[in-house]
């Protein structure tokens, strides 16, 4: 089995230790899932040039020896099959296909949810030549600015909170999505509120809610990698 | 292992064979599925009496020889463990914890969205002696009159298939929740648009939503079970 050094492309902002896309930090922490070694390339929006070998234009993307794959859940796919006497990220077929309606709810719900409460203070933390790219393309896809889009964050985060019921709820029969530990499910999800984490200081979570004290767990896993990595503290609203 | 005739209380209205709890509907599937000959029993909202040798006052409640369980996951749970030799409904431990997700998307987004647009055709549907229980319990629970609860629904039923998105996302890469075959999480999912189907004419869905046409796969399911069941048809919106 392939264990060579696996090269993942990370989104960063001004320093190179600001990694905030969500869509990396699912990828980075199933390499630590499947103990794999493995190193990350900082890598900015305009960097187009630096991952055209891939064939497209986002992040993120792994090099696995001759295997280039890019797409977080073709990655993880990837590393299921090729790693797969590994500890697993999905506990088999139905898990897997149930991994993917977690993420698909991520996608659909947390992550259009969290940007309205987050997209405004974005901006700052990116590195310069990245900041035109990011506004432009962002407010042609909202059709408004960013401080509009933003707006009456204050009440807009309670509508977000009502809407992780059903995590909430499950949190009450079962420490982590995926049951007893975390997996591939629980990376998607906490990979939502480390996006926000690293970016801006507005607090998601109320101290009383599971899904903070999940959070928290998650923050904790491999050693405190999620918390340690350079962004805001998780205060609670 | 014991496979005597399995009893299942099920909810029912004028007619003994209008059957539309989406909680005992997914027992009724994953019973189905189990593979296990069983038999039902049509149950009033008012007859308490009926079912408190089990404890509590709801349905579902299945009797199996000398065991009686009530709540639909401790029902499934029940019948996987004890029936372990059969078709899975979780598929693994993974599977299990992820199907919970599942059932609480199920009961916080789609239970709480459909009730909004079917609570009011419900009452005349219901054995005249449940009539009043019904709506009193209902409109205490609501705050107001079923009529009230209901209003705007042409506008409110956008809304709810906007809350769909997570399953439509998923099924664009597979045609169960569960993979290949459906299995408990398509039940529950399922059992919710069975409710509407068998106690309302409002259409849920437009028939080139892939949410309609995976429903379609499930009302086929078992012979055309779900199909065949006393309610209306599935007219597209």
């Amino acid at each position: 089995m392939n264990t060579a050094t696996i090269r993942l492309y990370d989104l960063a902002g001004v320093e190179d230790d600001r990694r905030f896309s969500p869509y990396c930090w699912r990828v980075y922490l199933a390499l630590r899932h499947k103990g794999l070694p493995f190193e990350t390339m900082p890598w900015r929006f305009t960097e187009k040039e630096a991952i055209a070998f891939s064939g497209q234009n986002q992040v993120p993307v792994i090099v696995d020896g001759d295997q280039v794959i890019h797409d977080s859940w073709a990655i993880a796919e990837y590393l299921e099959d090729t790693y797969a006497d590994r500890p697993s990220l999905f506990g088999g077929p139905s898990g897997k296909a149930l991994s993917r309606f977690v993420t698909d709810w991520v996608e659909t719900v947390l992550h259009t949810g969290i940007v309205r409460l987050i997209a405004v203070d974005i901006p700052s933390h990116l590195h310069e030549k990245d900041r035109d790219y990011f506004c432009r393309t962002r407010e042609e896809r909202f059709g408004m600015t960013l401080e509009e889009f933003c707006a009456n964050r204050e009440e807009g985060v309670t509508s977000f909170r009502n809407h992780l019921a059903p995590l909430r709820a499950t949190l009450q029969h079962q420490p982590f999505l995926a049951g007893q530990e975390p997996a591939w499910a629980d990376y998607v999800t906490f990979s939502a509120f480390q996006w926000a984490r690293c970016i801006s200081p507005f607090p998601l979570l109320m101290s009383d809610d599971l899904v903070y004290t999940w959070r928290e767990r998650m923050l904790n896993a491999f050693g405190g990698e999620g918390r340690k990595a350079k962004g805001y503290p998780c205060s609670p609203g």
